[in-house]
């Protein structure tokens, strides 16, 4: 199961009652953060999770809307006692960005480990799960976030008789192993059934649209991406900018066949973005204006199929 | 009049229902910051203060409970379309802070000028209001601010006449110049009455007691003190962290004649600090376990006697 809470929905400035975009996703005890803006500390213990158990932090890119709170979230993580390292994903320039954190955290007692994205495309492992960044289109060099959980095949007892493979190696066969008795090599493919499809998220914000959103978004369980504006009269300010209206992440949403799409990064300028949702519905039925603390626990396509 | 508004009153960490220690202060078309904590640009939107009214920032130290808000403060008042200098005063090490400050917040379109404060204490002026910092006892250099706004003497006809003034001088003499007819000098002392008491308030968080305190604290028409904990048992805590009890700040502003004290920086331990309104009220009658948002006009004492 792949927990996904939308901390906050706001772009450019936090408000009273808005926090800055940012996602936190959880998974068999791994914990991850995307984006870390002012305030997102206070979003996080809002919904009464634990900045303890932050492992992993991702950034899109160093604009300081989605990263201004990691001074505070580092040393409030340092207050709650952690002393396992916490490794920060982001663009090139991550080291200098880190002096200038440190500059205003001065006393982070746990190791911090950190890589530079160089590549338009690097996936990673956190624990269980598969992240892979993306370079997206925006004014400065911006990544999106691919969060995968693979689903284990199930083991087919059937299939092992009928391959002759001794019982004795069903264990190690079924955890991915390959195995030898008398000479012969016996191989995983030869006890597990049918691949099955795993759980897919992905997470957009700060940029046109493209090709590789599009491709990384198809069949995706929850696509969460920017929909800085709801009025389609605003696309020569998002050109500019390089935003996205809604209409454009509903665009992508629909033809990547996504379940869900949640949108975030809301300008302050839309006061009430929820009155955009019955228009955008029309292009992508499965479409939801988010609000901050949004949730879903992703599950797997059928729950007794559950490993 | 001095506007005083203390727009958050938690010390350690943001929380979701306390915004971290800060006080803004405005007068006569000058607004000046003392500290500026994660979340402290939001409170400030909520109190309906414009960020792009502020002309000083005052620093008390570089923890970041007190300063981790300053780049989303800096690229807000940015994205208002400020163009005017600011002006950020702090400890010995602010220039390496900025630095830091400048790699989050990397686009401020305006100047910042900037004074370490080296001596153990520094007056300086802002528009009419005369600063004072004065260095305190934490576990790392921190200091307490003094904003005083001096009061016009009033202009007096019979002590001109009495004193043989030319009444064309008159005006410049109020004013505070000196003038000189026919050969003679007359000063302002000769059209001007008695001095009359000005405005003052103090604001002193993290720190232990110190003399300094509780001497510019004197007859204080607002002292706004730390009280980090109400519980007296906290005393050791208190001592080894280098903060004050609610009632260590109750004594000084006792001692001093302050007239009001306000209680600021809470221990997030202290989930309910009204709770100790009345027993520290035994030791200081004028003091107010304040709430974020609390907020006074100070007047000059007689209202109708204002210039």
């Amino acid at each position: 199961m792949l927990e996904v809470c939308l901390l906050g929905t706001g772009g450019t400035v936090p408000l009273p009652q808005r926090w800055l975009t940012s996602c936190y996703v959880r998974c068999r005890g791994e914990s991850v953060l995307i984006d870390c803006g002012e305030g997102t500390q206070i979003a996080l213990h809002e919904q009464r999770f634990s900045c303890k158990q932050i492992g992993t932090i991702l950034l899109t890119h160093f604009h300081a809307d989605h990263t201004a709170g990691l001074p505070g979230m580092l040393l409030t993580m340092a207050k709650s006692e952690r002393t396992e390292p916490v490794t920060i994903i982001g663009p090139q320039g991550l080291k200098e960005f880190l002096d200038g954190v440190f500059a205003i955290a001065r006393y982070v007692p746990f190791e911090i480990r950190y890589a530079e994205l160089t590549e338009d495309e690097v996936a990673f492992q956190a624990g269980d799960l598969k992240i892979t960044a993306f370079a997206v289109r925006h004014s400065v060099r911006t990544y999106a976030y691919k969060i995968e959980l693979d689903r284990n095949r199930r083991f087919d007892a059937e299939k092992a008789r009928s391959n002759n493979v001794p019982v004795r190696l069903w264990s190690r066969l079924q955890k991915g192993e390959t195995a030898e008795q008398d000479g012969i090599v016996y191989t995983p493919d030869q006890v597990l059934g049918e691949e099955r499809k795993g759980l897919k998220m992905v997470y957009v914000t700060d940029t046109r649209p493209t090709d590789a959103i599009l491709e990384h978004s198809r069949n995706a369980d929850l696509l969460i991406a920017e929909g800085m504006y709801g009025d389609p009269e605003c696309i020569e300010k998002a050109k500019k900018n390089r935003h996205m209206l809604m209409q454009e992440s509903a665009a992508i949403a629909a033809e990547a066949g996504a379940k869900r799409l949640w949108f975030t990064h809301y300008s302050p300028m839309e006061k009430d973005p929820g009155m955009y949702q019955e228009e955008i519905a029309k292009i992508f039925p499965g479409c939801l204006i988010s609000q901050d603390g949004q949730r879903i626990d992703l599950a797997f396509e059928s729950e007794e199929d559950n490993v």
